[in-house]
């Protein structure tokens, strides 16, 4: 049998919240989905759409009787709404979340005393368009979703939250924690980093005028991400500090050693950089 | 009258050199191209693709009449082809280049005695393919080309190879040499060698493995150019050295800030590099 919750709370109806309400009903895994949030449009739309089934501005109401929570708010939200969660669930809800940074939020949900029928999850799916006008069916066809467990998570919760996000088109990649934030400090937080700060740079001094024209069609594509929302970014950076400022470092010190190459005339190291990157790159695939 | 050159020949039959041929020779504006080459199947190739009237693997015959040489071969080899150039031409033909470094190539031209009738110039356009199999008529389309005139250049040439590149589809940007390498230091030379760095670290000193599955589409973007070619960018590293060394001893500096802001939490650094990111990228639309 597949998986089936009755009543879904998904709290944060913006581009993921919708999103996974919609592409869980049309798979039948969510009987009835009430979406919550603050903003009265967002959430008319929402229902306007058909993506949800009804919508709510107060959280505890709509909890009651739900035998599912996808908390899918700005990621420094989710602690908060994981202790009003807890307070006004029954023991055999589940719980799961859609935030980038994992290990603070499943601290949170232990300490909220929700270890046991929580598993964090992280949709890698995302796009420069936010609200539930932006919400997408296939969202996450094809994209990776990493699930979390804690150490107190049971293993019925683990399987049928993975099964929530396979059936609505991912992959589910279960890592730790801690494993999943230190990656993510690398993989995505970092790029974009370095996007704001090329970016930011390149007019800095300069003829602004004639740095926009010479820009070419590898800088646009380099720094898509380059207009990415600062509150957001602001968000992720705090919650996943210390790996951010880890993985910071290790650029630091590689950009360091590539200027050295690149004064010294060093092409041995360059060359090694550069083919390194290739291997990497390719091995990506499309 | 629009501009004309009798006999064209183009040194360097790859993407760039045989794209400008089958552009110009479309224009009216280049009546006979000689493509000039070292590999036999590339020559064969872009006369098979009717993209030159005649090829030639032998430079100095080749040169025989010509009254236009535009040298699109790697940048580090154009010097000594302006030299041989200058001996083997006459005073009237005029010569041109498609180099993204051009302080080093014009003064190369002004020593080989080409000052009065040698315009450098950088078309912007590029792709990850190369030879004359992936040439592209339309490769000039709406791309910038940037021309360096010298203090010798005579008016006349300057006006003529201006147009030589407008007829082929792209917008001329007059720039002096020097302004023009410090500029493409940050808009290109700066982003490439921050993608070769972030590829090249990613896996290192990780689960290979799980790093490639939390690869999303933000780094599959940002890293675009991350299979570039080692030996075009090695020679690019070496000819720019200063301004490149330059420009990514400004970005340690700006990414020591913002390292040092994620480390203290404080965001109001933090948010001022994200909205000087936001403002920049959003000028340049689409």
């Amino acid at each position: 049998m597949s998986v089936r919750f009755e009543r879904c709370v998904v709290v944060g109806t913006g581009l993921i919240g919708a999103s996974l309400a919609a592409a869980g009903r049309r798979a039948g895994a969510l009987a009835h989905v009430v979406g919550v949030g603050r903003k009265r449009p967002n959430l008319d739309r929402a229902l306007e759409l058909g993506l949800v089934d009804s919508v709510s501005q107060e959280l505890g109401p709509a909890l009651s009787g739900a035998d599912l929570v996808v908390v899918a708010t700005p990621v420094l939200t989710v602690a908060p709404i994981l202790e009003q969660v807890a307070a006004a669930t029954s023991p055999d809800c589940l719980v799961t979340d859609a935030g980038s940074v994992k290990a603070p939020i499943c601290l949170a949900a232990e300490r909220a005393g929700l270890g046991r029928r929580f598993v964090g999850a992280h949709p890698m799916a995302g796009s420069a368009d936010t609200g539930s006008a932006a919400a997408d069916i296939d969202l996450f066809k094809d994209r990776i979703t990493v699930i979390t467990p804690g150490p107190d998570s049971d293993p019925s919760a683990v399987a049928r939250i993975r099964e929530l996000w396979e059936v609505v088109g991912s992959s589910v990649v279960e890592l730790d924690a801690g494993v999943h934030d230190a990656v993510v400090a690398v993989t995505s937080h970092l790029p974009q980093m370095m996007v704001f700060a090329l970016c930011a740079m390149a007019p800095r001094g300069r003829d602004e005028d004639v740095v926009r024209r010479l820009v070419g069609q590898g800088f646009r594509d380099t720094t898509r991400l380059g207009t990415s929302d600062a509150r957001m970014w602001l968000d992720i950076a705090d919650l996943n500090r210390e790996a951010l400022a880890a993985a910071m470092a290790e650029f630091a010190s590689l950009w360091d050693d590539m200027r050295a190459a690149v004064e010294a005339g060093d092409e041995a190291r360059l060359r090694a950089v550069m083919e390194s990157s290739r291997d990497f790159k390719a091995s990506l695939g499309k």
